[in-house]
């Protein structure tokens, strides 16, 4: 296999690391994922996170664990349970999918070849969505993101983090304002890194802030990523979408949701049929990372813990894809129309 | 003076206590306030919160401190100490000006009688908003709150939080969703502390998920307190309510807020006048309390930390005083209507 680099994962020499971003914004600390079953684990405790990379990331371990002579049964296996790992990111679904999807028996070659295609195409994937997306962006505009959504979620740039990265390349003076994104605090330890890192001025904020913003006229536009989009446009991305979603509405500021085209679920219709990961009450009870985990609420509290949350397509101004931006025609109740 | 006990302070054979809320859940701990600079200190760090009862706070430091010899002008100083310890809390204004303004000169036994006074009224009043308010409490009803506004915030049984107790109280099978409230995770914290304490179930939230419960429909009503509130009726409170009203309107949620007649500011024509706390970045950047301090943002993160918003009159459904419920009749834009 190729040696392939981006900014959270590497596979040189042999060698496939990961960024381990539950270290971040403390120590940048690579770990090595020797076979399959570690990558399952990364994934689960968010060493390695964002929809596209995780696909990507399940693609190249698989790969590796082909080279190094795994048997066509010990391959599927491990493919089926990478895609239990994160069961919301259609992304991986898809990479799976297309790995295990034989064309001429199991074939090393094949497997290879397309695990690096899956890289490759990801940087390709954010340039063009970048490239897009930024025509939306204007000279001066404050700009509020969600989550962690650029080089720490894809193997390129990022997606709407790409956007605003490639706004700010091109020499629009743009700021940045961060939801911290409880509970697992992408925004408030990942995306300020990565902002830190491009030299791009920003500002932190508690979720329950934006709205307030908002009602100041400090929040000229909203992008946030997608970990799964419906064929009507309404998309499962990171708990706290929806909530920015209807208050970018009441304030009637542009609300842009960019991600690959592959993030598409054709088998769901509507965001209704898009399952949501339920996650440990514990991440709500508290907060957990390289510091150790703390606990402030009741030991024994009853809590509430989605993953993600479901937008629909009513809020959304425009889908930002790597084929063009798609807005929805005003007054239409049929959501995105596919016939890019 | 008086013996006076609350949930969270005490005045007993001459000595004043408080519960150490940044303690709580973990600790139930006392602290014994000797001089009112121990007071500002205890309201500065939280140890001692919540508008009505940060009032009747200084009122009993005030009234120990004259009753163990302080002259005039040490009284005087301490009070503009007191006032300035929390900027947006009008109650406290309300205290210190009532406790200030001598009838028969600086007299003792005035001075005790007003403390005591505010301290017994402030029961009074919380069991007369509670009384009023959980009429707009249906039984069945899942009702989500922000902040804390119970025992640990009055000297009685609370505001919003109060309305909550009285309707369980009277039999009512509600159930609360309790919003964290970042920074300072005072819903997390202390709102669960409270809600265990009396028996009532309730469901623990990160506030960015409030807005996707309600389009689930899994929120009936939601409850906040006030810290001030203009005499149009726009209020301000803990940030992050705003966005909660916002979320309320949209979703067609009724959305109230339950706070003492003393809570309006005949000063503030509309929210704008409201002055706004702005607080230590460090509390965004990360989390304090009794497990140390704690960063996981970027250590130099360019931060947003105001501790109330402003949430206009046109998004509350009612305003709970201990005089009554006053809605805004549908359709004006007058707001709220003070002819109680």
């Amino acid at each position: 296999m190729k040696n392939l680099k981006g900014l959270s994962i590497s596979y040189e020499n042999q060698t496939l690391k990961i960024l381990d971003q539950c270290l971040l914004p403390l120590k940048e600390e690579w770990i090595e994922i020797h076979k399959p079953s570690e990558m399952v684990e990364a994934i689960k405790k968010l060493k390695v996170r964002g929809a596209p990379l995780i696909g990507v990331a399940a693609a190249l371990s698989l790969a590796k664990f082909a080279l190094e002579g795994a048997s066509e049964t010990e391959f599927l296996n491990a493919a089926e349970d990478l895609r239990s790992s994160r069961p919301t990111a259609v992304n991986l679904m898809f990479a799976i999918d297309k790995l295990t999807k034989f064309e001429n028996g199991f074939n090393l070659k094949e497997i290879v070849s397309k695990a690096e295609q899956f890289f490759l195409e990801d940087i390709e994937l954010c340039e063009r969505i970048s490239t897009h997306g930024e025509k939306l962006i204007a000279d001066g505009d404050n700009v509020l993101t969600h989550c962690n959504t650029g080089g720490l979620a894809t193997a390129g740039s990022g997606t709407a983090l790409g956007v605003i990265k490639k706004a700010f390349e091109n020499g629009k003076n743009i700021h940045v304002f961060v939801d911290e994104t409880r509970p697992l605090l992408q925004g408030g330890r990942l995306t300020t890194w990565e902002l830190e890192k491009c030299g791009i001025p920003y500002t932190l904020i508690c979720d329950n802030m934006a709205a307030s913003l908002m009602a100041k006229g400090k929040i000229n536009k909203v992008i946030v990523g997608a970990d799964r989009i419906a064929t009507n446009g309404d998309f499962a991305n990171k708990t706290g979408t929806y909530s920015l979603a209807v208050s970018s509405f009441y304030h009637r500021i542009p609300f842009y949701c960019a991600a690959p085209y592959t993030t598409i679920d054709f088998s769901c219709k509507n965001g209704q049929d898009i399952p949501i990961e339920m996650r440990n009450a514990r991440e709500v009870r508290g907060v957990s990372g390289f510091f150790g985990e703390i606990i402030w609420a009741p030991i024994r509290s009853e809590v509430y813990n989605p993953a993600f949350d479901v937008t629909p397509f009513q809020l959304v101004s425009a889908w930002i894809f790597e084929k063009g931006v798609v807005e929805v025609p005003q007054g239409t109740s049929s959501g995105l129309n596919l016939g890019l």
